[in-house]
């Protein structure tokens, strides 16, 4: 017997891991992770990406986790390299995104002794992870094999089942850190079965009384799976609801043209189209995550005294204006089922429903119209336009990644209802700048999907690191850069009157991206007008790599636009016209 | 009264911070924090670096920190930006150097409700922290502008007492954002005295009875501040003692030609020039924390028998071989000057310790040209080779930041004694390869005094982002890259001998980081050979800002290499001339 033989249980571990689901293992290289390491490098069934820095592997699996719906497995050494993850961790707590981080670590009789890269690893992650679990100190042992193999089934479980979200394993490793070959490799026969949350009946029958007179019903729908999104479609339909749909709904993009879907309440709540007392609904349904718009969320704490309903399936409570009267707990997609088929003849209001459904869908469009109509005059380059753009450039099914802070909230002024169908990310967990590049190449990653990620500059910047995956593992990414050489947001903020300190919200770094292009060989092209962003895009959708394509605009000059674009059309005459 | 005049506390206390002694203060762009990035940037007699990637700002601080002895504050916005710092506050942690991490943060009504940017920040670095500490959120009352003003000297009283190390303010800010001008800024007298640890006077007596007869007394230093480096020698010079010296104990750069000290510990006792049980000491004095050096850890080990005492400010037991005998909490320049007043005459074992001084000074210097010698062969490049070369060049004074995993070992086998008076830094709390770049800049950045960093590619890749200040701020560092393409380290251990994973342990990564240079704008050179490389370092020491030598070596013929200047003489015999 060789003196390896004590790290059997890892190899079992990597082995049930599969089992259990786990199709993609990131692992950073590192010393005391070598078993974890070696046993995945000759793991069937699982793929690999070796990714140097563990802040961009966090996110790189979380972005793969995120697209794919799979558990992804990360492997990285003790020390310092386990705190890196953190970011990725938080953003996919929030996000609910099915994440396993293994760590290893040095055995308990090598910690608090000053060893080399030993910290307190074991509840690093504290208030942000499922579930943390230590695994017993790797021995030659069956009943710790098997023991590897249950809690490896047990945390793709945790991970897996609702709210998903990440789970953490730490693992004591004594040395020699080379595992054996040719484990036995029975599998412990465990399969786990996710359940799925049905609504109370006593929730379906309120919510029934609550609509049942109700000739104005205004579904809200926050970020949300693309299932929770049909379904929310279907029962809009069948109740002549309108759809107030975050950039993040899903349902902007699903291809569904039969649903009235609003996609500017954010502009037009702001310019006061119409007053919130005309527009008041009678009941508000909502599901998904906090929407992105404050504008919205005002709109819905001024609508307060109407029955408001939240379907929230984690109790994470995603009401940031508190104006819920109803939380109902249950998974979107059955409460909306549920409710679907008990509904009765709304035929009594369908005509007032089917007004409202229309006036808003009226103010709706001519706020899209209005904008579109200013945003043509715009001579290189205003920021929102880039969404109208992809709108009509992007094929069918492709990945759109959008980053925080400029971007999503321009996705949500500018990108118009399309019949396109797309699948929209963001990291809106957390909404950090931090690990979106990495988010991006790891959705884009799952079979290889044709992706396009639109980023500031200081978001870019961030996770320049991110680039090696994509440039290693030939990952079809379009990243569309947009370069204003600083925090474009604070131009919109009150910080920009305050001339004696707003270099330190500007933040001008000065760097030339196109050298960042060239470190990962990506396709470089920096736009001068639109016709070139769109040769470049469309060039960069047929390429299997990276492409970096840069729009450079002016943060002072691009917020004046923004107010212009987004003015109401009252202000457009007082100013003469754009 | 403008409807700002509840942030007040928050300019009361960035303005309390300077009367505690912070000068120095590193804010992350962010709008969360704006009230406390104002006050900084209004500040009188705060210097302010703006860092973009909080990661890299958590480690320009330390560096900094470390460097200078001081207090330096960091200051970022709510969310993940917060979870960036982590890795910089555990190495902080580890290593005693003191930060003041203040986070801003949503208040109470605004959390665990999906608002943006909003995770669970109060105890996100929780055991690897000396305080965290939740401020009320801020309103316009004198009781609490006078708590924010105590609370900003406890805190900086808390992390510069001993043992020093990261304390954490998180502050619950409401909007509007913009705090006030002149507002009444009437410091609160309060100052602080942190305390000197003194050793009981049983255990000098103790110590004392130990050495009374003790021929031979080896004093182990491993990384310590200076100031401790000095009271350690002269306590050898008055008992003769003979110091086996870690690179960081800056025993071998202290210029104090006065005292035998063994640089090459690591490589004799492996190489077994003599036996272990011919060098067996008769006491062991051990101080600072634990000695880089796996080799010297196993001799410790091995001398289990005498007397270990090891002298522990802060009771974490810096003793991974679990050697010690004696563990004595105390300061340990206090220790020493305790020690060196109450010895007697050494007269009697005068002779003995000399010699046994002698006998491994001989052995020390013996590998030392032995090395020298052999290496002085090898054509472009051994790595190894860069240490001698650097302790020859460098001028008296500069800083020399050593990365790890590869270097800080190279270091301790190859870095001679020295005549030349050098600071010796290095990240040996929890030895990531993270952060390193970002640490050697906020060293850099005090004084701008001149500053060498030797680091690998992977951790240069890892922390490329750190450059941006260097840059920016013209931050006089130069970098010795050592480019293998991947972790050279891993060609050391067993993993080599894995064929069909070793490339998991590799993980070359191709890039040029002649592009990294262009980006930010450093004056790069890929030396050709050490005459290259000279003339590389002595320009890239005339220079203000960023210069990055890159030395480009293969992996495997590397290790062979190592194994040669390494190996024992007998080895050389049998192998023929190298």
């Amino acid at each position: 017997m060789s003196r390896e033989e004590h790290l059997k249980p890892v190899v079992a571990l990597v082995d049930q891991l599969v089992q259990a689901g786990v199709r993609h293992l990131c692992v950073s290289p590192g010393s005391r992770s070598t078993p974890l390491t070696i046993a995945g490098a000759r793991q069937a069934g699982l793929e690999i990406y070796t990714i140097l820095d563990e802040r961009s592997a966090g996110f790189f699996a979380y972005g793969l986790a995120k697209r794919s719906g799979e558990p992804v497995a990360l492997v990285c050494t003790s020390g310092t390299a386990v705190a890196n993850y953190l970011p990725a961790v938080i953003e996919a707590y929030f996000s609910r995104v099915p994440l396993l981080i293994i760590t290893a670590d040095r055995p308990a009789e090598l910690r608090e002794q000053g060893s080399n890269q030993t910290i307190r690893q074991t509840h690093l992650f504290s208030a942000h992870v499922k579930w943390m679990y230590e695994l017993p100190t790797a021995e030659d042992s069956p009943i710790l094999i098997r023991h590897a193999r249950v809690a490896a089934t047990r945390a793709v479980a945790v991970a897996m089942a609702s709210p998903a979200g990440p789970v953490h394993l730490n693992y004591p490793l004594r040395e020699p850190l080379l595992p054996p070959r040719d484990v036995d490799t029975k599998r412990v026969p465990l399969s786990f079965y996710t359940g799925v949350l049905h609504p109370a009946p006593r929730a379906i029958e309120r919510v029934l009384g609550q609509i049942a007179l109700a000739g104005r019903i205004l579904i809200v729908s926050g970020p949300q799976p693309t299932t929770d999104a049909l379904a929310v479609e279907k029962l809009a339909v069948k109740l002549r609801a309108v759809i107030l749909a975050d950039p993040l709904s899903g349902h902007r993009t699903s291809g569904n043209s039969e649903v009235p879907v609003l996609a500017h309440a954010d502009v037009w709540l702001r310019a006061d189209d119409a007053s919130r007392d005309e527009i008041k609904p009678d009941v508000i349904l909502r599901f998904g995550r906090a929407v992105t718009s404050k504008t919205v969320g005002q709109a819905l704490l001024s609508w307060q005294e109407k029955p408001q309903i939240l379907v929230d399936e984690n109790m994470l409570w995603s009401d940031p204006q508190e104006g819920a009267t109803d939380v109902i707990q249950a998974n979107p997609a059955s409460f909306c089922e549920a409710l679907n088929s008990a509904i009765g003849d709304t035929a009594e209001v369908r005509d007032a429903r089917l007004a409202y459904a229309d006036q808003l869908i009226r103010l709706d469009r001519a706020c899209q119209e209005r904008m579109r109509e200013r945003m043509e005059q715009l001579e290189p380059f205003f920021e929102g336009q880039i969404f109208p753009e992809l709108a009509r450039l992007l094929p069918d099914d492709t990945n759109l990644y959008i980053g925080n802070s400029m971007p999503i909230r321009d996705m949500d002024s500018f990108f118009p209802i399309t019949a396109t169908r797309l699948r929209v990310f963001a990291n809106r967990g957390a909404s950090g700048i931090d690990g979106v590049v990495s988010s991006a190449v790891g959705a884009a990653a799952y079979l290889r999907e044709k992706t396009v990620l639109v980023i500031g500059d200081l978001s870019f910047f961030h996770d320049q690191n991110g680039l090696l995956a994509a440039s290693l593992y030939h990952i079809p990414l379009v990243i569309v850069l947009v370069q204003n050489d600083g925090g474009g947001i604070f131009s919109m903020l009150s910080q920009a009157t305050q001339q004696d300190v707003f270099p330190y919200f500007e933040t001008p770094h000065g760097r030339d991206f196109q050298h960042t292009a060239a470190l990962y060989g990506a396709h470089y092209t920096r736009a001068r007008d639109w016709d070139d962003f769109r040769l470049a895009l469309r060039d960069g959708l047929t390429r299997n790599d990276l492409t970096l394509i840069q729009i450079d605009t002016d943060r002072a000059e691009n917020a004046r636009l923004h107010h212009k674009v987004l003015a109401p059309p009252e202000r457009e005459r007082e100013e003469g016209s754009l």
